[in-house]
């Protein structure tokens, strides 16, 4: 992670593609979140959303799997330039996550991630926090999923 | 689930309980949040956390499964009444998630869902908005995880 002082809003970051299978979308919701049309075609047929569809918490969780992905690469590429990895961690939450559109099976997107707002922390002496949109296109560049993030980023050290 | 018209303010369902086993969180983290303390007792113990703990995320999907359990029970239940079942979801999202506190290896969770306020929907005929406070008490009594939900409840037929 870069420090809180190097953070610029509005740099958007592509976090990568996934492409969700019947398979795992029901593999997730067996786990999970055990609704007729997460887990059966033909229960999903009669829904009212007429296929198949992925848990929210599973778009959720994929999302949060290449985020991590991207700030491990991002950390790769600064030890090779001898930069100092900043501190991240934990996230005391988020808000105003909207399921906008359903993700079918068979669906891909792309998720994105981008500094909203930095501000020092109160309650925590050399960090602050990050607030990010996060958003999830289908393969027909409708938005489908996002979320505001709360990160905690360490500051750089005086 | 109960008609938008039934729905009680205030009226707190347990949910259950749940124990985070330390084979379940690292499981959980491998696919969908990869981050040390959530990976490895080691790297836990060296992390701001001090202990292996599960994702966020973890927390939140392991609420979802009770919940869809509860909502199932609560069928049955009307079912043998013979009371007509009222639609049920899908949900447009939440607001203002919180990880309270961290959840370490062989916590237990206490999981409740409270609804707060329903509101008749202005984007789909018969339906209604039902805003629900979601908790996670730890075994120590310590309040460790909440959200607001917001899902689809159809209205009663006039």
């Amino acid at each position: 992670m870069i420090y809180l002082e190097d953070v610029r809003i509005g740099d958007k970051a592509d976090l990568g593609r996934h492409t969700f299978t019947a398979g795992e979308i029901k593999s997730f919701a067996k786990r999970f979140d055990p609704q007729p049309f997460h887990l059966d075609e033909t229960a999903a047929a009669r829904s009212h959303f007429g296929r198949l569809c992925a848990s929210g918490w599973h778009t959720a969780a994929v999302l949060m799997r290449h985020k991590i992905a991207y700030l491990q690469r991002q950390e790769a590429e600064q030890r090779v330039r001898g930069e100092p990895l900043a501190g991240y961690g934990p996230s005391p939450g988020f808000r105003d996550l909207k399921w906008l559109k359903p993700v079918y099976a068979g669906d891909t997107l792309t998720y994105a991630t981008e500094p909203m707002e930095t501000r020092v922390s109160e309650s925590r002496l050399g960090w602050g926090l990050m607030f990010s949109l996060n958003t999830g296109i289908n393969q027909n560049g409708e938005l489908v999923f996002s979320f505001i993030s709360i990160e905690f980023v360490e500051r750089r050290p005086r």
